[in-house]
């Protein structure tokens, strides 16, 4: 439920009718359009033929004509769903209007709303009227966001976990301890004032094993963050090595044997290829360099320049030898240079089928012996990806579904974690009470604010402004 | 409605419960799938929680979650609209599922559906079963594939009249009026035998003013598909001319002016850029020949070969002249060589903002003038290409909106056509009624197959397995 003291924004804060598209336009068989606001259904019955849907009960579908309301001209063909509030996503008046697919029939219909009285939805503008009609938490709002962009079936799973409400309850049930702690504070502040100094030192917190409870949980909470953050964003993985040592068909081989999850990146001019394939369920953008130094001769200054700016995004390098070949001294100094990096280097030997693998001469590298011609050797170098992705991790994910999905939830865990502290410390050191309870205040507040019971128009006009429109 | 004759083919001829995206998967809201078939919902209820759902009316909207049956794990939260057989899109049970977008929770929910009991759906599968059902017949089963593919407004308004039924009630009106003549030929010979010799030369058929009007309502249909096939298939145009001509520039110009359909191809490797542009209504697709001759001096052979390969294609050549430059003896011998070719060539006189048009050297070659860095004359371009379309077609469209969306109808017309231009020559030349008659019922039957009414398992396969998945 949001809280009373949000300013409305101007932007955001109205009712007005709103559309958008809620699917990717293409050759698709059908077109979804959002539609919803105050009046939507009544300004929507003009341009529809039946236009007794203005008398639709709510939740039902009715079929009918996209019309010029002027000259009844049809349209498109459409299957209307009509929704009242508060029975909605967005608990207003709603419509999703089912057109046909394609690059033109939804452009039409949607000419025909605006003219309507529609206008266009901001991005994350209907899931901003849930929370604000008291649909749905921040949490679950965020997790809508997250379900949308999950890029594996992991990432997805997690997001449907916050989207149950699971880290609504975890917030909620930590938010109750500290209150309660809270509570007894400022309960034993009221009831001493008469009878005591009010700066009277005490050595323990009133509720100090709550607390310490509410401190664990919110540090176990924090601590998922390293692993949900993989998932949320991914990690890059650069192929690297000497001109024909197979970078492209290990691309290639990783993409077929992998879930390729969106096979290429737009833009007209790239210098190199890349893609997101899910590894082990981890989102990993896999960058294939072969080109960069291989082609354009005159060029090559700027090749060289570019992949030393790409491996310094790189999490993880797969360093490529060709095995027909065997381990050069480039490949050597390749292998040692890298060892300062942030990223993790993984040799791997190339051309298995052909000529097996040999130790590298730095005893601690054991390269992954594979052929990207016949795939051999695909699913260790899979394994290997993982298990070094979960090496560099510092703490691993407790049992439990419970998790923060968002930067703006962990920083928000964090600074109640830090405020919990400090009461704990203070009340350690015997520091009155009436200096700990406003530190204990500000630990809770911070957990209403990740639920969205505390929080300010310009934190919602930046987090639902990062979301797609027609969310 | 379909024939009694028509074959039913393992494939499509079932109704075995299907399911299909009937959106584009990619960053969008929602993700739309869609079930149909026999016992759909009873075998759905088990993977949606509230159960309830197999007891929800028709057309109505039902709120809840994916579940995977064996331990009730929830995987996307939807919105389902139920339709109750035979008010639904296929005349069968039916699902529309709205999952959320991205890349993965319609993938995960797709998963559920298929073990639970839905098969994919084949292309057009849904289309078909509303065809075979009565829902639909054959030429407004191709209105919604045209609908879908309709890639300008004039193509979408043309589909769409299309599905209202305009080509059904014109075939059906023809229809009528040749079996008006083939009873009037047939009532002729029956009561006839016995007075007169059935073999009697006639020099009118009965009802020789109406086969005359059907034929003439033919032709015109027939005409039709000129003009119309151009908004199906659009035309290609070849942006060609000197090394720094401005060519990028202009294809630049083009489809910032111009609504921009499809703004890149997909593929990874591709020597020149193309896009679908709407130029005054027409479906353009436009390709920039730059970078085929300009670049990679090794490979010029190559490039060389493959321009001349796209020019091939073209339907129009804009060639650009450099304005800065002024028309060079390459140009001239461009132009000149491209007079006996099929592509109609349109001479351009780019940078025109710094260097005004001069008359090309051939007195009927007017150059348009544009600049493709200020968009000057880029309007006056367009004119010069929809003209220059509509100039190449033999037959300008009638009015009144009737005309046919494929080369299906298109050669059933003429089937049509054919046979009673046959008809009404043999009676021309005083033929036997019993062998007049054969053909009016030819004609009759090639418009029956036009909407289904009479058809075959091979013809409607070959159909539908052209539409795409969820259609």
């Amino acid at each position: 439920m949001p809280a009373d003291n949000v300013m409305f924004s101007r932007m955001y804060g109205d009712d007005s009718p709103i559309a958008a598209f809620a699917t990717t336009p293409g050759n698709s068989a059908l077109t979804l359009i959002r539609c919803s606001g105050k009046s939507a259904i009544e300004i929507f019955s003009p341009v529809f033929s039946p236009e007794r849907i203005k008398d639709a009960p709510g939740s039902t579908v009715v079929h009918g004509w996209i019309i010029i309301s002027a000259n009844s001209e049809k349209i498109d063909e459409v299957l209307v769903s009509v929704f009242r509030a508060p029975k909605s996503y967005t608990g207003e008046d709603s419509l999703d209007i089912c057109c046909h697919g394609g690059p033109s029939a939804g452009k039409a219909v949607m000419d025909v709303l605006k003219r309507a009285g529609f206008r266009d939805a901001l991005p994350g503008e209907f899931t901003f009227r849930a929370f604000m009609n008291g649909k749905l938490d921040l949490t679950r709002c965020e997790a809508v966001m997250e379900l949308v962009s999950a890029r594996t079936e992991t990432g997805r799973s997690h997001a449907m976990s916050r989207l149950g409400g699971s880290l609504e309850t975890e917030i909620g049930e930590i938010k109750k301890l500290l209150v309660e702690a809270l509570c007894g504070a400022e309960i034993y502040l009221d009831y001493s004032e008469d009878e005591i100094d009010a700066g009277e030192k005490v050595d323990r917190l009133p509720g100090q094993d709550i607390a310490l409870t509410a401190l664990e949980r919110l540090k176990r909470l924090s601590a998922s963050w390293q692993f949900e953050r993989i998932y949320q964003e991914g990690i890059t993985a650069v192929i690297a090595g000497r001109p024909n040592a197979g970078k492209s068909s290990l691309f290639n081989a990783l993409l077929k044997e992998e879930r390729s999850i969106v096979t290429e990146v737009p833009g007209t001019t790239r210098d190199w290829i890349e893609a997101w394939v899910s590894i082990n369920g981890i989102p990993v953008r896999l960058i294939d360099t072969a080109g960069l130094r291989e082609s354009a001769d005159s060029v090559e200054k700027i090749g060289v320049e570019r992949s030393r700016k790409i491996l310094l995004e790189a999490d993880i390098i797969l360093y490529l030898i060709d095995g027909e070949i065997g381990i050069t001294e480039e490949d050597k100094d390749f292998i040692a240079g890298a060892d300062g990096a942030q990223a993790c280097l993984l040799s791997v030997w190339n051309k298995a089928d052909i000529a097996p693998a040999q130790m590298l001469s730095l005893a601690d590298k054991k390269p992954v012996s594979v052929s990207a011609k016949t795939c051999e050797g695909i699913a260790d170098l899979c394994a290997a990806v993982a298990s070094a992705v979960q090496d560099n991790l510092p703490v691993r994910q407790e049992q439990g579904n419970c998790a923060v999905g968002t930067t703006r939830q962990k920083n928000l865990v964090d600074a109640a974690c830090c405020a919990l502290e400090e009461a704990l410390s203070l009340a350690q050191k015997e520091e009155p009470l009436d200096m700990i309870a406003p530190l204990l205040r500000e630990a809770v507040n911070a957990l209403g604010e990740i639920t969205g019971e505390v929080s300010t128009a310009d934190i919602l006009e930046e987090m639902f402004s990062r979301f797609c429109v027609g969310k």
